[in-house]
């Protein structure tokens, strides 16, 4: 019997990565797409069709409340997504530096909160994050410290993990640049066309090419020499 | 100015005395209350009233899909809240040993992460959870050890926390039994008569006297020797 895993999918680009290379390593995957009040809702359409094309056991979604909290770009609509002021607002240009305002708080540990409670219910003792420290936007919540920490957390949080059930955090593309996220991927078959990163997505899924997101997913198509099957608005 | 703390309010006889406690010790306190999905959702109208009465500065209600992931009598309509097999369902009677399927996966993990994302949006830096490990029913998210490594997870998962503040999973009431909650919040004037703790209490919020949570309760009145306040169907 092939071990089971839950899989976080966003939607984006790094979390249809790590669902292929989930399966590619041989497990039963279960997918969890969380809406957390987030404006990119086309996002999830995408995270069906990931799911869907990459062969997932199981697909769920999830409804939580962040808006009531705030405090993001992503989740209170009176803060505005920052687009990069490089010529033409072009994919490439400098990002601002420190913790950008798209940072949601606590997010990836939220996240992974719903993602151990359905792998203790389907006895998955695995659960993948697409986090990238690389690329990472200066996110906390994304280092390999914060990945260690939630492990040893879902060891002592759970009754399968007091009764003995080993949890691993498995965050594949962690040290991967977004060149290297992309070679993996289409290596393993991901068709990209299906992703949608934007941080502002129109209702199609199509990308604004502008905002943070899009100018790192644009560039590592670049650096991989990778053809963009970006949808731009 | 005063601090500021996130409380975690259910609705029940625990937190409600962990909000006396926060305000005693001067807190300025937001009270957060999580609607998961569970049956008990008469608890969210007490924790309203509770939240007036205890002076919160602010109360919010975070709703989160926990039923989606099923595996809890608490969670699950199709598991059976369990009752005591005492002399007529007398609260005293003996729980079932082990952990019991009142158990819901990873939930602590779930209501500390949305504490901490409303906490780092709120500039609080304290976060009070009237876990407890005495009376606690054998969940294994109630230990000093698993609130321990939430802490520290805290420190690495948050902006705030990288750039200074210091966390602080306020538990206190982890090491107290249920009589001596009961007498600490009496000494802070705590109406326990608002509270209420049944796993299936009904729509007027009253209790059935004989789940785990009800005898844990009504045991503790009598251990405190102060009169049983709760409304039973």
């Amino acid at each position: 019997m092939s071990k089971t895993a839950i899989v976080l999918l966003s939607g984006g680009l790094d979390s249809a990565t790590c669902l292929a290379i989930a399966r590619s390593m041989g497990f039963t995957t279960y997918a969890l797409s969380v809406h957390y009040g987030q404006r990119h809702a086309a996002e999830l359409d995408a995270a069906r069709r990931v799911a869907a094309a990459l062969g997932a056991h199981d697909h769920r979604v999830m409804g939580v409340d962040l808006a009531g909290i705030g405090g993001s770009a992503l989740t209170d609509p009176s803060v505005a997504v920052p687009e990069t002021t490089g010529a033409g607002g072009a994919p490439g240009a400098a990002a601002a530096p420190g913790i950008p305002v798209t940072y949601v708080p606590a997010r990836n540990t939220l996240l992974l909160s719903l993602a151990l409670g359905w792998a203790e219910v389907a006895g998955a003792a695995d659960i993948f994050v697409g986090v990238n420290a690389v690329d990472y936007s200066g996110y906390p919540d994304c280092r390999p410290a914060f990945i260690d920490a939630f492990g040893r957390l879902a060891q002592l949080a759970t009754k399968a993990g007091v009764e003995g059930t080993h949890y691993t955090i498995q965050a594949p593309l962690i040290a991967l640049s977004k060149a290297e996220i992309i070679r993996t991927g289409v290596n393993l078959g991901v068709d990209y066309g299906m992703t949608v990163s934007c941080y502002q997505a129109d209702a199609e899924g199509r990308a604004c090419g502008k905002c943070d997101s899009c100018r790192l997913r644009a560039q590592g198509f670049a650096d991989a020499g990778v053809a963009d099957p970006t949808a731009y608005a």
